[in-house]
């Protein structure tokens, strides 16, 4: 990768192509947490989120959900089409974790009565505040039919890997998407890995996720390596 | 007052009457702010804020707007409908100040393009944090349609205060309100004074609410007498 990246993020950078539609993805090993404010390095976690990617778009794709992805040239690109990013992150949660678990004083693990769907600012220099339907307006983040359309894309996308994942004896606690605009419509893009998931063994209990980069658990590699051994088999 | 309350507050203490379906608000001078960090007495605010608080209820009853209030049989007490309060503050907000400013990154003074409604977890232990409808279901706070009425109530609560305000030169930022169930409906509940709104001089731009005790910006009894006497004529 010799060109000047379009945009060059935490943990990928995006790259032009010949087609003015499509971007090259390239998926570096950068870990970063807290706003930013933990940095490091995990092993092959570019060729690792690249090829789970890679995967769970293959699988959306299958399953009817418009995504970004085209094709993995190689083990760290993706070939993605361009997308108008909204600068809204759309999690799911089935499982209390994390910040909700501090929110609304559950402990972690506490199964939630049915999927929640969070909005927040995609915005770094705030620190990623949640918001609701009336600040998205307030700061024209995306119209009102957008919103919708992102909220319902998540809910299914969490029936369909949730419902995967449980074959391969993995819990799916929680995820982070990011859409965008494509010939105005919204369409999944960015990733869907161990960066932005929160799996865990369903047996035991174990987390396969960037959970053991935050809290310092170790093994940090090996967790995603066997995410990845469990969706395809393959060994890196 | 000897009885013993059936709640005590920040700022009030609710007592049982001989109506099981009415209860008595008494309104102290207690002022506490950041989650009870600070606290502080405002001279005169029960009086204030009960007198200030029965003008709007007059005026929402007036103006169809369901809500708790009955009469004002002292100068510290209020005689309401007994509520099964919700967990959830419904904050409305016109301009950007204080937690929403920081969230979003506007300054202070901002109009919002149109009128952003909030929820909140009405919960001390947990700071009143952000949540929205899918939490409010998790929790089993109301239900999809009490928080719907709750909104729209809000909405328009804010059309009448906001146009009968301007008319005394006084701006509402934003305002918190609660509410309850009564025989099955979400009527309005608790107080609408300046411990609950921010209330700008239209002219001068003066705050005349809570903010001048959260930020020692002094003369806060003047402010609540000025709100007042602005809208009753009143002078304390
Ligand atoms: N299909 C796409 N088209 C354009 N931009 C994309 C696409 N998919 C993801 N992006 C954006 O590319 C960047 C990916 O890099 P990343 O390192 O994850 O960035 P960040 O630090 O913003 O999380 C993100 O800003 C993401 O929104
Ligand atoms: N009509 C009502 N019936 C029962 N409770 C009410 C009613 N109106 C308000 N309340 C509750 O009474 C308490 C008022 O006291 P306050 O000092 O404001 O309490 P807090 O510290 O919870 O803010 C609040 O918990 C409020 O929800
Ligand atoms: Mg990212
Ligand atoms: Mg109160």
């Amino acid at each position: 990768m010799e060109k000047q990246p379009l945009y060059e993020g935490k943990a990928k950078q995006i790259y032009a192509t010949d087609k003015a539609e499509e971007v090259l993805v390239y998926y570096r090993d950068d870990a970063t947490a807290f706003n930013g404010e933990k940095k490091g390095t995990i092993l092959n976690k570019g060729i690792l989120n690249n090829r789970i990617s890679s995967f769970f778009f293959r699988l959306l794709t299958e399953q009817g959900i418009p995504n970004h992805f085209i094709s993995m040239p190689s083990d760290r690109e993706m070939l993605v089409k361009s997308l108008k990013i909204l600068q809204v992150e759309v999690v799911v949660r089935n499982i209390a974790a994390g910040s909700l678990a501090k929110r609304i004083g559950w402990e972690e693990g506490r199964k939630l009565p049915a999927p929640v769907v969070e909005l927040y600012y995609k915005n770094d220099e705030l620190g990623d505040p949640l918001i609701n339907h009336f600040h998205i307006q307030a700061l024209r983040l995306a119209t009102a039919e957008q919103v919708a359309a992102m909220e319902q894309s998540a809910l299914k996308i969490n029936d369909i890997l949730t419902g995967y994942l449980k074959e391969k004896d993995i819990e799916l606690i929680d995820f982070k998407l990011e859409f965008g605009l494509y010939q105005g419509q919204v369409i999944l893009g960015d990733e869907i890995s161990p960066d932005t998931c929160r799996f865990w063994d369903s047996k035991t209990g174990e987390k396969l996720d960037k959970d053991r980069f935050r809290r310092d658990l170790g093994k940090v590699e090996d967790a995603y390596k066997e995410v990845l051994h469990r969706l395809t088999g393959e060994v890196l």
